[in-house]
């Protein structure tokens, strides 16, 4: 029998701990499949109390460099999480020639163009679909699935967090704090939650996306983001009446004028397949020119789902040891002489359709004063919805504008707000339809 | 520049001429994926008047095989289907020692292990991403994406043709014939549609499936397989009133007693995502042991998604042009020496809950007497549906059964059969439940 590909493992959290996991109960599988055996030798952790898995037979360091810089394996896998010792662990890694697999998102959306260039460099492979999606193998479909196309588009839910407090609130009609609160209990979301329920966590992973579909190096300062913490019941209300869900999207695009890419809140009408995707589920819709849309979902958290993802990348590590890097697939899909930097479009130039809900005065001549502002600044209207005023609440006005440049509908936004009827809380939700 | 990447097309109606189509409306950004261009050189055909696409500069031939004996290419693309020359085509590829992708499901599903242990043999590489839901990259998702896990089951809408039908009876309430003949109308059904409608072509899509699921040769022989032509609007009303929707599945399953292997209409709950793939979208779900349930959709046929699946998988031959076989990703995903016969289920083995209509006389204690016969067999029943008789019809009961074997169903199906007021004319239709 040949030997077994040794990994070293850097972090001993939920993830790292699935990756034990995960290789111990499926170790004759994947042997199967690569023809040797894939083993934890090494471990490199500080927080050892917080283990359950058996570490029988391996080494363990709490110097996570130190581990990197002198760990006799043949691959490294980076599931330590933060930024400045995970980069210099994963530059260390690549400096020794040694494959690394990652799931930090954060650190590759913020330096990995330092990480990958460093990687191409030395022609060593760096794995990162666990970083996008969990066990979704969303990076693998895009980047060597869609290879044949000319990507258009990728748009996903990929904060299990966000869209497991939407779907309270749409099922349960909670409000958002309400559900916030349960998915902390749940453990779906952390103590301090900000970054995923403001969106951060979805623009780092769509960085990566739009790095893939498109070939550019990562722009994640590019990415315009808004979180769901403004979300209402009433606008969930508002939208299901008119036919649509709301779901955190993380949605880049790619026209004649260049890319964009943005996380925010997003109306999806409610036959479209991503619309049900409900609770932790993550999902993401490409398009390419050939392909047509294609879509992705399953869970985007938890120990056993991303150390899947994380064993997928080690295979097809393990499968190119000694191989020539000339094939390997580039990190990013592209070749790295091929990478192009595109125009990023503000959010003031995107093109999108608007959901808007206005409380208003129970007066007469409402309706028609905000749909001749639309109309004067050529904004068509989709779909109304007026509600009568109820006990302790202003009447209010929901709409849905047809296409219209973000700068335009921002403009006729503030002249409807400076009508005398209109009063304070306009709620603002971009909306989005998903071609077949 | 490095010289183009020699591609020689075998066959060139809709699906070769998408690929013609693809690969030279991406060749620049499919240049920046491989670092060398595709193109077609070599295309064989009978068929040269059906053809639209430009074809300057292509040696033309009209005798595939002779053309795959000489031609001077890199990899060839066999996409003129059947058996006998497809078969010869693919076997005289890897006899020179090169790679072949094609999209000929059933060539694989009938000659698979005999094509992939010659490609095994001789170190050559066949890709067959396009022969499995289209444009949907399942083959690589199963095969490299969840390549960590021990899958246990994969099931799919895999014929448009089908669910096209089965969506319009849905939708618009029409019997089959009536779907039928707008789904031949449209171009989704073929003017002999019996390998679409009586599940064959989803058998030979299944079989596939399974065997990079589980690392077992082809055993299409094996599938269970039963159309949609038998389906009423009837069935598919109380079926819809019981809170599912009838699909066409292909379903394949591991448990410790063996792999079973279906295709047949199925219940499934209306709130699954499957569920709601309607028209001539493909899904394909999966369940592996770490990453737990992973689901697709996409355009399951047509020229443009075949060749991207087609031309994804050229990508991939390029890369590997040159490196050694052992770098390869094994045909089926699992090293060809450890590919394991499993034990292979009759459906009568097999486990599931069943949907059951009944017409039946009104009559007093009818309900009472079914119920008996199920409570007898051990079978519980989760759904009931009784419909008073209107003009000309008979009274119906439609229920859904606990879950039981196939065999303990079908004795006492057979007993409910003799029961005196139950007419001709049962509807026996398995029902599936898919974990989150």
């Amino acid at each position: 029998m040949s030997d077994p590909i040794r990994v070293g493992l850097v972090g001993l959290g939920t993830v790292g701990q699935g990756v034990l996991r995960v290789l111990r109960n499926n170790v004759d599988e994947i042997e199967r499949r690569v023809g040797r055996r894939l083993v934890v030798t090494h471990v490199a952790t500080k927080d050892l109390a917080l283990n359950s898995e058996p570490l029988d037979g391996i080494t363990v360091s709490d110097d996570a460099l130190a581990s990197v810089r002198d760990a006799e394996v043949d691959v490294f896998v980076e599931v330590m999480g933060g930024y400045t010792i995970a980069k210099q662990v994963m530059l260390a890694a690549i400096a020794r020639g040694k494959p690394v697999v990652t799931a930090n998102k954060a650190l590759l959306a913020e330096h990995g163009n330092d990480i990958f260039g460093a990687a191409a460099a030395a022609g060593v492979a760096v794995g990162f679909e666990a970083a996008v999606a969990g066990g979704i193998p969303i990076i693998k479909a895009v980047r060597e699935g869609l290879s044949g196309n000319r990507i258009d588009s990728v748009a996903g839910i990929i904060n299990g967090t966000c869209n497991y407090i939407l779907t309270q609130m749409t099922m349960k009609g909670q409000g958002f704090a309400e559900a916030l609160a349960d998915a902390q209990k749940l453990g779906y979301a952390e103590a301090d939650p900000t970054f995923d329920i403001e969106g951060v966590d979805s623009a780092h992973k769509l960085a990566l996306l739009a790095s893939i579909a498109f070939g550019m190096p990562l722009a994640f300062k590019s990415v315009y983001c808004e979180g769901i913490s403004k979300i209402g019941a009433q606008d969930i209300q508002a939208a299901q009446a008119l036919g649509y869900r709301i779901k955190l999207l993380g949605l880049t695009r790619r026209d004649e004028s260049g890319v964009s890419m943005r996380v925010h809140p997003t109306l999806v009408p409610d036959d479209q397949l991503i619309a049900r995707v409900d609770g932790v589920v993550n999902a993401v819709v490409a398009h390419g020119n050939a392909v047509g849309t294609v879509g992705f979902f399953g869970r985007g958290a938890g120990g056993d789902p991303t150390a899947s993802a994380i064993v997928a990348d080690l295979v097809d590590v393990a499968r190119n040891l000694g191989a020539d890097a000339r094939h390997q697939v580039p990190v990013l899909g592209f070749r790295t002489d091929a990478l192009q930097p595109l125009p990023l479009l503000p959010i003031a130039e995107v093109h999108s359709s608007h959901f808007l809900r206005l409380s208003v005065a129970d007066e007469a001549g409402v309706l028609k004063a905000i749909t001749s502002v639309l109309a004067e600044s050529e904004i068509s209207i989709e779909g109304i919805l007026q509600k009568e005023p109820r006990e302790h609440e202003d009447a209010s006005v929901a709409l849905i504008t047809s296409v219209v440049q973000e700068s335009r509908f921002e403009t006729a936004l503030q002249r409807l707000l400076a009508l005398p009827f209109v009063r304070d809380g306009v709620s603002h939700i971009r909306v989005e339809h998903f071609r077949d």
